[in-house]
């Protein structure tokens, strides 16, 4: 069967992963960096990274891949495609977590990718698009590997120090990479057929729905400001209700203020504050000023801006009443990444072909798949989370939907190989 | 005119201070502990303070006191009534400032209590009970000194490390006391007839009513709960509005229900949450925990325990809607002190025979009578201090109000000697 052509519009014939072997791989790189109560600290640069990329090194030859490390210290396990020219079809993650994180987010798209590639190998199945399994390093502290691979590494990023003590700069060097000459792991618009990322959801979107697959329409865009809230500090025993200038009353007002606006909007867009402070902050004393974080996501930048003016809007007339004032200043964005139409349907074809519920939705979190997108088209597919959690050692995710996201990536990647 | 007896009743033979002299006198005190900026750091038992006291010492003398430094550390400047065995008849305050402070706050009714002895001296006038003038120490780190007059330090006070570095302890040897003699300092239940007190508001009441002196109708009690609101902390990307239990709206909406409670029932009470945090913190994580300080204040502690009554009930409810909890736990509480009724009265009819305008209203900041409150009937006298600013460098009282308050405490002392 070696060098079979396959055609990826027979259901009949689209081959099926080794979903045991992938769970054992996903299980056998738990082991680095494995902690006493369960989870991972297998942050960039550590010890337990360097082991645990050494062991998907040794997956990816025995998948049948070329490996190499680029400069950027990504590792790069190549399969050669059967038409001459094509640029790769390029799957895969991270296998980096935060500082004690769970056992797929991450691991789970680079494993995948891998099973999908030794698949092909086992049925001894040739694509005309060279396949790519890429692990980006250092995804949880930056998405480094993936914005190094699309040319957006700085010196400022290279002297930032990482969870592993090392700075980003030692941390290339340490995991076989060559902070000197980055520009030789830069890859350019035409360079990469696609990019397809298989990842877990993050959230409970999926969970709640009841759906195995989410398609996703996009890595949300995000804008944070500082909002400033001034009124006048007074003791608050000698100050009567009616005299205060009470900064926090116009803050806890802001606060449902963003929460009405956000959710009177239809759409998946959201709105948080997640800090506040009173100064001076006493028991005894009314507060003069408050400082909040807002922070608001949507695929549209446009709407972000939307929302964030309806509720600057009416924030001008939040302290009209005890007269204080409310200013916001921005501080960050990120721009969001709109997947590729073609692509995102054709993982909604691979999902149906496997008989398996799917849905559109956003990612709310940023991805490597993110970066990607500036060079070329992206597509990400997503499996649930128990309970939506992620980030913590109790992120869980149901072997039947592991396989499953496997076996969709799997089959994305065949019917893009027949159509791109 | 030596030894004449008053008539109190006849308000043409009331005498008046000498309001340039007190003027001059609170200039003077102000040069100990002066800062550059203006304002005094004359905090209890550093040096400054030890010399605000000598100075004080020599006024007291030459106002034809007879002065002594109790083993509390307590000035006590006597003059002799004229019928034997009479309980004094009490007024002052304290020199020391906080860290930051003015040059009104405890000043005023220490040297207007030396100016009211002063002038009764000049004139010649001998009351029926003793006067005497007293300069509490530490007021600010605590009310040490009214509290030792009392009986009211403990060994763990004393163990208590103040602003200046010294313990109050070494405090007390510091300015003249005998920490290990306290006993000797304390007064019971008759062995004052009254005291009155003559101080800054320390808020805008009067100044927005316009009016020139504040009858206390008594220092208010106060009551802290630590409020904590329990949610779930969420990927602020991955986590839809409707799926949020988000700690920090129903904390918002817990500071709207203090603010709506508070408001909506008529009184001088106030009601003041002037800390908050939201946990972990982060701009893009959903508050899972947020903790809030609560405080109420009244000068009926039944009134205070009803209002927190209400916000609680009101509480429990508050996160019904986001799957949230409130709850609170008190952990301090200051007794409210009522001033006596008769000494009210008499305070009111004293600035009436000065025609001066005069309202009753409650204290809400603590005062060294709410120490004397618990061994003997007190009264106490405010004037408007501009813009209701103090423990501040910009606190002010203009000269007319001064003397007008001198003036009152001087005709209020006159007619209590009368009358009790």
């Amino acid at each position: 069967m070696f060098g079979q052509a396959i055609s990826a519009s027979n259901q009949d014939v689209l081959p099926r992963v080794n979903g045991e072997r992938l769970h054992t791989h996903l299980q056998a790189l738990a082991e680095f960096g494995k902690m006493p109560g369960g989870g991972c600290n297998r942050v960039a640069f550590s010890q337990a990274d360097l082991d645990g990329r050494e062991f998907v090194v040794d997956l990816m030859r025995t998948a049948g891949l070329d490996v190499r490390v680029d400069t950027a210290g990504n590792i790069i396990g190549r399969r050669a495609g059967s038409a001459p020219g094509l640029p790769p079809i390029m799957s895969g993650s991270h296998t980096d977590s935060v500082p004690t994180g769970g056992n797929f987010d991450g691991a789970l798209g680079s494993l995948a990718a891998i099973e999908v590639a030794q698949t092909l190998t086992e049925q001894g199945l040739t694509t005309q698009h060279p396949i790519e399994v890429v692990v980006f390093q250092n995804e949880e502290g930056g998405k480094t590997g993936s914005r190094a691979m699309i040319g957006k590494i700085t010196e400022q990023d290279l002297a930032q120090t990482t969870h592993s003590g090392k700075t980003i700069r030692e941390g290339i060097e340490f995991i076989g990479g060559d902070p000197s000459r980055l520009e030789e792991a830069v890859r350019v618009v035409g360079d990469v057929a696609a990019f397809i990322e298989l990842h877990i959801e993050q959230g409970a979107v999926l969970e709640n729905a009841g759906i195995t697959i989410g398609v996703v329409e996009g890595i949300v865009g995000i804008k944070r400001w500082k909002v400033t809230v001034e009124g006048a500090a007074n003791h608050a025993g000698t100050t009567p209700m009616d005299a205060r200038h009470d900064a926090l009353l116009t803050a806890a007002r802001f606060v449902e203020l963003v929460n009405r606006v956000v959710t009177t909007e239809p759409g998946t867009h959201v709105g948080t504050v997640g800090q506040i402070e009173a100064f001076p902050g006493a028991p005894n004393v009314v507060p003069g000023r408050v400082e909040l974080s807002l922070e608001i996501r949507d695929l549209s930048m446009a709407k972000v801006d939307r929302l964030f003016e309806a509720i600057n809007n009416s924030s001008v007339s939040l302290g009209t009443e005890n007269g204080t004032t409310v200013t916001s200043e921005q501080y960050y964005e990120s721009e969001g990444a709109p997947t590729d139409e073609s692509i995102s349907s054709t993982i909604d074809e691979s999902a149906d072909a496997l008989g398996l519920t799917h849905m559109r939705m956003p990612s709310g979190a940023g991805h490597d798949a993110q970066s990607l997108a500036q060079i070329a088209p992206i597509g990400m597919v997503f499996i649930p989370s128990e309970g939506g959690i992620s980030h913590s050692p109790l992120e869980y995710s149901k072997h039947d939907d592991v396989v499953a996201g496997a076996n969709v990536l799997l089959g994305a990647v065949l019917k893009l190989d027949g159509s791109l």
